[in-house]
């Protein structure tokens, strides 16, 4: 049996606003695209129509800097109401210089600027607003996967992704920041290799694998596609959060 | 239209020895799989095939270890013999600690144990053999190209993969090493955002992206699957090799 996988955007998707129905929006261009839902499909969302359907916006007319923030600005270069919400968002600075703020994430992400743009954010109603990521992003996956299990009656997976810079490679990639009915790290510990001998490497970030290609699919411009249907990919493995891709800092040796 | 990109793997391929015709092999895998190849498609090959055929095999009895091997090893508690391999393939050692060897490799990745890999080698006749890198992946995939663009008469691109660790987030996941015909980083500079503003975002890993999602359909363990075939991949930017993925130390804040 010949082994694909098939990774397809979904077309025409509206711009998605605060208290949008996004499990509707969703099942709308799943229809549009005429693809039939089977079981084990996966829906990779942008982290950014999530955010938007979950109002995440923040007024930074209404953010007061604290004196912390004021003082990473001088050397950030960024607006220091924005840079106090990063800190609002965070537990630790790992990395500040000119124009790169690199933080852990209160989620266990560590990522640039909290994962806060101001791309892809209209301004035309003169407010300055950013977006923060979703509370809890497994939450966000978790509804909109039983969502979506209801509308096309059979068992699916979702991944919310984003782009993250990386020490030591230029560019971004795609990773899973959020997931729900998928493995997205399968231990394979003990699992033989081609020569029947325990394999060394131990997990596979497979949420970020498929978020990485989901990314690919996207675009990253003005081509808005923010959802991705994903046909063909298996796993026995047991399910688990985006949420265990984050390494707890006392493993890690970069921070 | 409607975006979609498919990642196949070739089955039934024989395990590869010093010496052997990969483009051959992957050529035989292609007409196996009855996929008509055409113009734009791309090949990922894992580098543990790449190695394999170009003979970059080490035979751990025919090396000294130097007084930095026998000292790391102390530490991190490997053969002093395959340290001074790593050592060999190596411009710095980034961080060491029990079973763990970060090191910069002098193609400038960042990786664990200069990708010096025990495992999916045989050891059946007595020998205790490990196997680098393709010498130069770039050059190799290009090869590989040409011999596939001469086969089938088409355009099409080549990357080959590993699987990496990263800071921060558990698990791995497929990098590309090596690449030809494909734009390994895309340049976003000045590319206008949903609202025609100038994107954030400045560079895209797509080599990355891509041997990502490759990775996941090979499988890591003893399905032993090493080629994938990917199509409906598009991009008008210019090609560039995998080499460029390799962040300078000078421009690495984590280092």
């Amino acid at each position: 049996m010949v082994k694909s996988v098939t990774y397809t955007a979904l077309p025409g998707l509206p711009l998605v606003e605060p208290g949008d129905d996004l499990g509707n929006i969703i099942a709308e261009g799943v229809r549009r695209a005429e693809i039939v839902v089977a079981d084990g499909d996966i829906f990779v969302i942008a982290q950014k129509i999530v955010s938007k359907a979950e109002n995440r916006y923040v007024d930074l007319n209404e953010i007061v800097p604290s004196a912390q923030a004021l003082e990473l600005a001088k050397t950030v270069g960024k607006d220091p109401r924005h840079i106090e919400v990063v800190l609002s968002e965070s537990t630790e600075v790992v990395r500040f210089r000119q124009n790169v703020m690199i933080v852990a994430h209160r989620l266990g992400f560590v990522m640039a600027n909290a994962g806060i743009d101001e791309s892809n954010i209209a301004h035309d109603d003169g407010k300055a607003r950013v977006l923060l990521l979703p509370k809890d992003p497994d939450a966000s996956g978790e509804m909109l996967r039983q969502q979506l299990q209801r509308t096309f009656g059979v068992k699916i997976g979702v991944i919310i992704n984003d782009s993250f810079g990386r020490p030591w490679r230029n560019g971004v990639v795609g990773v899973a920041i959020g997931s729900a009915g998928i493995p997205s790290l399968q231990s394979m510990i003990g699992a033989p290799d081609l020569f029947n001998r325990a394999m060394r490497v131990t997990e596979i970030a497979i949420a970020d694998e498929l978020a990485a290609a989901a990314s690919l699919v996207m675009g990253q411009a003005a081509e808005g596609l923010p959802v991705v249907h994903i046909r063909g990919f298996h796993s026995e493995a047991a399910h688990s959060p985006a949420s265990v891709l984050a390494r707890p800092k006392a493993q890690d040796m970069f921070r």
